[in-house]
């Protein structure tokens, strides 16, 4: 493995060039631009490294597909990534073109650098370290580099089931996604939350009304939507909604405390936030209620008039757009007919509108591949990675645990502060190098350990 | 008088052409377009009828008044009207120019018309006829024209407190303004509602949120309104901010007797309207619940996403608007108070925005000057007006009630599908026509009950 690191940093600038040039093809799967070409020149990379590569066609844009190493004595881990990249818009908040990157203070800024090409890059300038220093990699190496994963995975599952015959030896998923702990420590993360989307639509009549001429007489689909909400979730922040809670699974032992040793500096989050006080139940840990527990968040409420001043009007119609981030076991189906079920008991006028999402996954701590990824980072890195058995947001992980049924563990190479989604994207040149040796590591103990 | 219902009958396409060429002035008081000159206008004509004519410079467009009439064994009747119409838009949706009336149908059609100039031209035109018959009128006549009724008749307390002298010896209030019962008959309504308008800030950070990422840990503005209202107003539509209802007056028995004899053909209202069901609580009579009880209206709910599918935020801030329709003796400053009292106590984050109102009035059922507008009623039109003792929506009529003392009434001549505020706003040719024959009648009548 010294001999990978060494190699590492004798290539540090061509690897860093290798990035910049990769950041500057706008990959960008909102505005169907670049997708196919970004996706073709990963295929003939990976198909240069030696790898069997292939371009997994479906309903969406590709999935770019590599395997390397046929031991049945070494674990196979797949390594997932995504190569499409958010819109840079609003351009005129960057400080340099987001396609044009550059570094600056000792960090790469443009678009993608972060999320995800800095770190799927990584991972595959660490198996190109291994291949040019030995000739072959410690472990089996699947490589799933996704193009639609910024517009929502939405061919994700289809993926994972229809290719199940390339999946079938795979023993564990690694993402290198993500931002590290705010502290600036690595991380390793067990398991994004879930999310369920669905709109409450509430519609009167056929036109609005004027407040003095009909209030009191024309029901207000606002006031309908204010009440039901109110059956909904209570102020004291619990969920009401019938069995709701039924499936959430409590963590272990091994999950509390890891999840009790997270620092936070929650002054210095609500400074940052602009916060006076956080959400209800202000007595819930911190990391609990960002991660162990289930949300209801209304994303936006709009009915009737909006504009300044007043206007004397009793709509005709109102909508609630809302998210639930759903933790291991809920689902969401299940989670979206309770829903269901509530509005038809208490406001069955009230039209609700499905709109999908992802399931949550967690793997444990205890997984038998925890230790070999401790060891990386360690090794690469010269830190112990926390442990995050649970995140607040949400990934596609559920394809690898609850499809593949595998072990999945997101290890971030990103700064804390990487702003990805937004303008300025960056990354800092030191975890990109500091991701290929970890990506390195990563492979030597996985093959050392099985 | 039957002379002077001769002389309309004489005139009648002549007061016809009159109202044409008057509503062929533009005299938008939200745009300030042609206020001044048509005041003017209607300063000249009263001084040309004889009256003794002033305009009221306040603070806004000028008040046009005109008196005629000293006796002091007549009372004194303060005609009340509004020079000033509604904007026009959606101009398209015309079916021939606002400010080019012409008549189609039996209706002559026209911005302002029916709302106002059909009607107090009506008022003025039964003087005119009076005074060109007999040289004299039948009681004392004050005419006070308003140029900001279409824009919440911001100075109309102010011009009645400051011209106090001018009217201290008015008698009653008559307003000709607004429609007919829906059912076609002619009315003399006794009180309008009141209004108090206000709106709910909620700002919990400095910046929207990622749901996942900030989910169970940032307060969501948006459950924090939607927990105060319900604590506001249940769901069987009860008010329950503290003392709400401490001031609601009880209908008389007369008035209750009123009340109930109003027609109303509620499958046939619920079917124009497109309603599946009325306002909580649905076993209140309709007339109660439109007029004798206060409302809470949320005229607006907005905050956080609204477009189309879905977005994941969680925002920092969200508003309310609301109006409340008040009734007899609540006050705009007591309820906006018990407001300020109950979110102080629920939600004291939440910020209360007062936007004024106006105050409710009523006129007792057996005010002397009942009969006698009923009289004219009958003899001007051939039918017994419905007794309205409480209308829903809102008028200014607490100027005259709460300030100057005096007892108000509102006597619309006007269709009730005049279309008023909105495109094709029209007036039958023929309730024109009576408007003058009932504004000569009452005049007579008042005089000889005196």
């Amino acid at each position: 493995m010294a001999r990978v690191f060494a190699h590492v940093d004798a290539h540090r600038q061509a690897f860093i060039d290798r990035l910049l040039a990769y950041v500057a093809r706008p990959s960008i799967s909102a505005h169907g631009i670049g997708i196919r070409k970004t996706a073709e020149f990963l295929f003939d990379y990976l198909q240069g490294l030696g790898m069997e590569a292939r371009l997994l066609e479906g309903a969406g844009w590709p999935f770019v597909y590599g395997r390397y190493g046929e031991s049945p004595h070494a674990p196979t881990a797949l390594l997932y990534g995504h190569y499409d990249v958010q819109p840079p818009d609003p351009l005129d908040a960057w400080n340099s073109p987001p396609f044009e990157p550059e570094i600056r203070d000792g960090r790469i800024w443009g678009r993608g650098v972060g999320d995800n090409k800095g770190q799927h890059l990584a991972q595959l300038l660490a198996i190109e370290s291994w291949l040019a220093v030995t000739g072959n990699l410690p472990c089996n190496v699947i490589v799933l580099l996704e193009g639609e994963e910024e517009v929502g995975s939405p061919h994700i599952s289809d993926c994972v089931r229809d290719c199940r015959a390339l999946l079938a030896d795979v023993d564990l998923v690694i993402t290198a996604d993500g931002p590290v702990h705010e502290s600036g420590r690595p991380c390793i993360n067990f398991g994004p939350r879930g999310i369920a989307s669905f709109e409450l639509r509430a519609v009167h009549a056929q036109r609005d009304f004027h407040s003095g001429n009909w209030g009191g007489v024309a029901p207000n689909p606002i006031w309908t939507l204010v009440h039901l909400l109110a059956t909904m979730k209570d102020s004291r922040g619990a969920v009401t909604i019938d069995g709701f809670y039924d499936n959430v699974a409590p963590l272990s032992d091994l999950e509390r405390r890891a999840l009790d040793a997270l620092p936070v500096d929650l002054p210095a989050v609500m400074e940052g936030a602009g916060l006076a006080r956080l959400d209800e139940p202000q007595e819930r840990p911190f990391f609990d209620r960002l991660a162990a527990w289930p949300t209801f968040t209304i994303n936006g409420f709009h009915g009737g008039y909006g504009g300044p001043g007043t206007k004397t009007v009793l709509p005709r119609e109102a909508t609630v757009k809302c998210d639930m981030r759903l933790v291991e076991n809920q689902g969401v189906d299940e989670i979206l007919d309770k829903v269901e079920a509530h509005v038809r008991r208490y406001a069955p006028e009230v039209e609700v509108v499905r709109q999908g999402g992802m399931e949550p996954s967690r793997t444990p701590l205890d997984s038998p591949y925890t230790r070999p990824l401790q060891r990386a980072f360690r090794a690469a890195q010269g830190e112990d990675p926390l442990l995050v058995p649970a995140m607040g947001g949400s990934l596609p992980d559920y394809a690898w645990t609850k499809i593949l049924g595998v072990h999945s563990f997101t290890t971030p190479y990103a700064n804390h502060d990487e702003a990805n989604h937004a303008p300025n994207e960056n990354l800092e040149v030191e975890r990109f190098i500091a991701g290929i040796r970890t990506g390195a590591a990563v492979l030597a103990y996985l093959g050392e350990e099985s």
